[in-house]
């Protein structure tokens, strides 16, 4: 079932994001050697998994050469320095192609970095190149394909960030999230990822469709990892403490309104995982509101989508996938106070979530509602993540479930709005109940 | 023309709220003779001004009763304490009904104070009852009346705050501002007025039609005071450097869109001002995008009016004024990507604002296009405000112009987002600079 090469262990592509960040400062590794070890690993693998929409490999050794010679130099050194890093191509890059997965935008190149992006190189990575995106970051899937399982979807729309960092191309690649673009991905590779609260990161220079869900999505290997590379974003994230010193987070299971589409199988992980956690899981009624979550995020998304591709020409508009342009006909089809009462449940909606953090430290729950789908069946389905886009809160998931394919599930686990440090904690407390003796990592 | 009844100048009702602050903290005035004079001059002037939906002048007393007991008993003081304050009746007050002008809303008794309400009762203040406002802040008009020509309109919607601080019934009163509702009633008043920076203060439980556009404001009789009571929401506000110790500010005049609308006179005396300034005045141009701001903001306006009543019952719709319903049926046939395209204007034209004070420190225009309407000719326009409350910028209101009928006209100072005590600053050395020998009070 398990497609995916492994990579003999030596190989500097199989570093931890930390450790070869720690490698490359301490001098045993040189951002070349690993930028050559992920190269040589790209090359051998995205024939199969087409991850990468553009990748330009005489560029990025340059750019590790020239991160070596300031290193010699003893000029100073962010905290990312020479870590080869994907980033999602929904964010503008000044030196690539940005085409945001739209054939409208073939071959366009911005002016300027997305502020993300600028954030990454101050902190020292290397952008290696433009990883898959579906269509404008919505519906129509990229040619990636999951590399647990060639003939299986990556999800969307996050899918080549996802296939790198979990086939080992890359350490750390960069998403977004809407409403289930970086957690289904993950979900289905098995990759480890952190959708931040929503405001973490500026977010300009990126396909925002929906401002209030305009999120940013990091894609690793481990927690320790995903805490690194949200150190770029907001330095007290870089480093957590000790599992050992903290006390142990009051865990809620919510099941959510898309529980409904969830496989058995993926139940049954969930309960027998939280069943092995050392500590009591209370379910708390998730007020009756939540059962609106769905409509609401699907009708903003409308409505924005027909703003945004509504007065486009008649031969750009038919270029769009099917499914998208339905969504703009729904919009248009919506007047301004539906729109209004949808953006206000989200508000009311945004501050019930709060009020589920007065007992409880994390919630969790399913990535998505089972195991990565074959690709003739659709990139899945984003239920399981979008009431806790909508509300803007942080989340994570951990590949800690398995379905009964023997693929990855995602556990997702949710944190109140602003608590990403204490979230990112938590995750790290309870990929160790799980692996107790590992380092947690793929 | 003039038909204010001048109040003895030895009357507490007079003295500007700093100087009363001053002297109840000394000991030589009581919070019980303020209110007194307070209460005795509403008595003598409210059958002709109308100011006031709701008064209880017992529980007044009592309260300024318990002020001078807990400043005998040695208690800590707020910096308002002992004040006689209105508050506009669009804003929740546990005490007293809060109608927001609607008789939807009749005899309504809210189970909180409004966040600006509670701030103002920490600060020492006492509320004394809820001055007038038009329907929901609308269109209709309160039954207020200008307090310097009782056939004259005192404006809308903060009218019962501006006319109650004119005619010294209270040395402050709060209001508030979607598009006008404070510069506008200052203007045809001859209030002094802060709207501070969209975002000052904490809107909770007041009348919130649109939230981008929801202001605070705040009438006085001199910008000293208006200082001292911005400084109970921001205390870093509360006081003012001297004026002497600061550079000029480099201004520039804005004529805006509503320019159009402009009287003769009021343009006349606005020129005539602008000259004696002892610094150049620059006139750049605007964007020409600001040329949509009135229709951005009317547009926003209506949308949001058909979310807030468009699902009345119909017999409760009925009842509100027919420039109210009129709007309503507007938002109602609007779209939702086009409320969408609207708000993404108002963002584009907050962004091309901020812009502005690149080589300026403070726009100044016009408060209103003339001085203050006949009753008969409706309560006025405010265009003049429209633009710069659609961008969330703080302004002041200055009683410094005069018409043809001899009736104050603001000049309207506009400073950048967050700038507020700046502004309060430059609105300080204008006032002495049109006016050096004079307190700066009205």
């Amino acid at each position: 079932m398990n497609s995916q090469a492994s990579a003999p262990p030596s190989d500097p592509a199989c570093l931890s994001a930390a450790d070869a960040a720690r490698a490359i400062h301490a001098g045993t590794l040189t951002a070349v050697s690993l930028m050559e070890a992920c190269l040589a690993r790209i090359a051998a693998r995205e024939p199969e998994v087409r991850a990468w929409s553009y990748l330009d490999p005489a560029s990025a050794l340059d750019q590790a050469r020239e991160a070596d010679r300031r290193q010699a130099a003893g000029q100073p050194l962010g905290p990312l320095h020479g870590l080869p890093i994907g980033v999602k191509d929904v964010f503008d890059t000044v030196d690539m192609p940005s085409e945001y997965g739209s054939a409208l935008y073939r071959g366009r190149r911005p002016q300027v970095d997305a502020a993300a992006v600028a954030r990454l190189r101050r902190a020292g990575a290397i952008i290696i190149g433009k990883t898959t995106t579906s269509e404008f970051g919505m519906y129509h899937p990229s040619p990636t394909r999951n590399p647990r399982d060639l003939a299986r979807s990556p999800g969307v729309s996050s899918a080549g960030s996802a296939a790198a960092v979990v086939d080992h191309m890359v350490p750390l690649a960069l998403g977004t999230q809407h409403t289930a673009s970086t957690t289904l991905p993950a979900s289905f590779c098995g990759a480890f990822a952190f959708k931040p609260s929503l405001g973490f990161a500026d977010m300009a220079g990126s396909n925002i469709l929906v401002p209030r869900l305009a999120h940013l999505g990091l894609m690793a290997r481990s927690v320790a990892d995903l805490a690194l590379f949200a150190g770029a974003f907001d330095s007290t994230l870089a480093d957590l403490d000790s599992i050992e010193r903290l006390p142990a987070p009051r865990v809620a299971l919510v099941r959510g309104p898309g529980w409904a589409s969830v496989a058995p199988d993926a139940a049954a992980a969930l309960d027998r995982l939280l069943a092995r956690l050392a500590v009591p899981v209370a379910e708390p009624p998730l007020p009756t509101e939540f059962e609106r979550a769905l409509e609401v995020t699907l009708g903003l998304l409308d409505a924005h989508l027909a703003f945004r591709f509504g007065a486009l020409p008649t031969e750009d508009f038919e270029r769009l996938c099917p499914p998208l342009r339905a969504g703009v006909d729904s919009g248009r089809a919506m007047s301004a106070p539906r729109y209004l009462e949808l953006d206000a449940l989200a508000d009311r909606l945004t501050m019930l979530a709060a009020g589920l953090f007065a007992e409880h430290d994390l919630l969790v729950t399913l990535s998505t509602p089972g195991e990565a789908t074959l690709l003739a069946e659709g990139p899945g389905s984003g239920v399981m993540s979008m009431p806790w886009s909508l509300c803007g809160l942080p989340t994570v998931s951990l590949p800690l479930l398995h379905g009964v394919g023997g693929l990855p599930i995602g556990l997702q686990l949710i944190g109140p709005q602003g608590g990403d440090r204490a979230l990112l904690q938590a995750a790290a407390w309870l990929a160790a109940q799980v692996n107790p003796t590992t380092s947690h990592e793929i």
